[in-house]
């Protein structure tokens, strides 16, 4: 790619819409990383051996699957409603946003978090912020490739919710995407953790200083995005009636 | 603004669409508040230490989401659903209802959430309505910024979902506010309460006899409702095509 | 009413397509009472002191909520999904339904009723069916009217959801429904049991054997909803353009 | 049939239209496995009785209610979003679905579940895959007969969904089967281990190396299925403006 290019590529990147849709990941990301990391502290100030009881684990997933939801709501016409990097990396493998772009969406997802964590910890005074951790039986390649399932289940839903083909099931794209999250969170959650968001884990991981298996939350799930991403373009559905399949929610801005 | 001016948009307050729209908000706030003050009432009585129990938090943010979701949809074309003065107020620095009629939907959400906790108290004989308060180790302070961000996180959505540019998407918009507000639910709960909802914090005060802290739920939400209003429209969505930008919902009654 | 009349609208009511509508009633009934009535005998097998617990209500609650929701969904366009003989009489009572149609509905509701609770008995072998009951210090009033506030608010919202005027968010309706009879099972489930529904008390009561304060089941629901029903057709949303205003749902058969 | 037409037929259901319905099957099925199997083991690692918890129940419910309605919704458009030999042995009894095409259906899906199940076992190295059982005072004929109407019930919603005369409520129509079977494990749950999918029993018994009580979990769901097209189709809601009443979802391949 020339360097002319990719200066043109870039400067899409800058416009007042792109600056918005920044602005929209980093709204969704903040509201779902406060509701997640905050009803994990929630369930341990309840309970202190709450890592060891169903309830909290059902609390943390249902929170998972409610935030997750709206948070991709309210930013689908703006900017797609990524609020995860795995999400934007998918998406830029698939060629749905351009490599720049893809590179604000992750600084704001990552801002975004680190903020989120940062209110909560100075909000609640006494409480630790959680992070995410495996199971001591659990070795870090079995629990990158549990997030990298998890990763590769909430990209492939979300490759279908904004399949312009989905006709009026796309209504309830959002919905679909945050069960699948919450689901995968009540399978893995006691395992990996269940985070299967890079930015929930580093953004928690920063507040805390505690940065332990870091790569298991990056490495497995960026992985699995890019395979769901390839597999849902090129091999289950691919494009066929328009030449340029454009997807409704991510081409807003770049390409 | 002129006298004159005022008369008139005062009138615009009492026709009779704009009392119905008041009593559709009157009816969907008693269901609002009944459902979460007796959903906090029931864990009570089911076991006394439930403030300690993540199940019982868990279940006061599903009531929570189920009751929002669902008063908010039936007042949907009549009221707009706001069923929190937090929102009405948002709604109003947006310009999206007069102050007049903003003032008769603050009236209405008290008087609904005062009646839906006395008949709670009256009903169940023994019991002891129960209160929002905040924990031991939070300062008034942190407290009322929780807040202010839960009902940022939900007033936001509210725009997000009677934005007539959300397509598709805006058939689901009454279970998206709903989940958003559970989702805050989880994540602040042990913490601030939860309540992100003046009304609800008030009636369950004036019939407790009890306002401690009570100004924390007022001046964090309303605050924070304000923000989300004047975010949405100047910023992550200005409104562009159309040169007065209607919100469908809330432009039955005056504007 | 003329006797000749009479009888032309009882032939309206036993027409091929007024058949079908009581056998998608007796479905749908028969599902939302196996969930609804079996998840309290799972809760009971699984903790015997089950009516003391806030996950054995949750537990409940969404069995609520995902049975109706998905019971209204299945028989909507064929009966309106009611599912729920107070429902039927709000309907009958808003001039939605004819008498002789709502009572063969009524006979569907109980008799799926029953034969739910009887095979739940049969095949959990050792299982005792629970029934309804109301807390120790409850009057029989107080239950009576909790109940009827559970019913309005359910019948309430099977009229909004019915409204053809509610655009594109009729397509969440059952789930509107269903999120309302969960939150209301979570407020009132210790207090009054949270029945809302005549025909669920009167099935489980039929094969326990057990009829005590089963009139707390019936006089507060149909009073509840008969008022609902006048309330949203007169005075809250009153028919306007249409000069019948026409109820998708429930105008498939008689009037 | 004569043995042309039977090879034309089979032709139909190797085309690549067909084997990305497979796949699509595959996959959908693989993320519904680990979702339902991966939550009942963490909820046994959580609490080594957890069979005995309406908490664990309320989170296995949970997690079939999210991956079912997921699930479904990813699939829809390409395979109609089976996940469930009961279901596609329902389309065929039906007529909606070839026989040779719900063959592959059902390779498909059992390799999913099988796959799924190791990739369990495989990462979280100490655990054991857990099975479905019966609770010891249950009959195989009585739990096999509540296997089967759950079954019915979920074959049933699904004929109802890809009802092209369901209108606007066909949008949420994942969102209705997954309820129905989140609503249907509450109820059975401790009774029959509420599978209602053949293909779910059989992967963890596979992996598991016990397959007692198998049969429970085909023959029910089995009867039950058939039981519900038959009647969905001719009964309740028999064709009649269309001559072929093509099911818009399960039409995509062959017939």
């Amino acid at each position: 790619m020339a360097p002319a290019m990719l200066t043109a590529r870039f400067k899409q990147s800058v416009t007042p819409l792109a600056l918005r849709a920044y602005l929209a990941e980093f709204i969704s990301t903040f509201f779902y990383v406060f509701a997640v990391v905050g009803s994990t502290m929630a369930s341990r100030k309840l309970m202190s051996d709450a890592a060891t009881d169903p309830s909290s684990l059902t609390l943390v997933a249902v929170a998972n699957t409610f935030a997750l939801s709206s948070s991709i709501y309210i930013a689908a016409n703006i900017s797609g409603g990524h609020v995860n990097p795995a999400v934007t990396f998918g998406m830029a493998v698939g060629g749905h946003i351009s490599v720049p772009t893809a590179m604000f969406y992750w600084i704001s997802q990552m801002l975004a978090s680190v903020m989120a964590c940062l209110i909560l910890k100075v909000t609640t005074v006494s409480q630790h912020v959680t992070t995410y951790a495996i199971a001591n039986e659990m070795t870090g390649f079995g629990a990158s490739m549990v997030e990298g399932v998890l990763a590769f289940a909430l990209v492939y839903t979300v490759y279908a919710a904004g399949d312009p083909r989905s006709g009026p099931l796309g209504a309830i794209g959002p919905l679909a995407i945050g069960m699948m999250g919450g689901a995968m969170v009540l399978a893995a959650g006691p395992f990996s953790g269940g985070s299967m968001n890079p930015a929930l884990a580093f953004g928690s991981a920063v507040i805390a200083g505690r940065f332990k298996n870091q790569a298991v939350y990056w490495v497995g799930p960026l992985i699995g995005a890019a395979v769901a991403g390839l597999l849902y373009d090129n091999v289950v559905f691919p494009g066929q009636a328009p030449p340029a399949p454009a997807r409704s929610n991510s081409d807003v801005i770049g390409a």
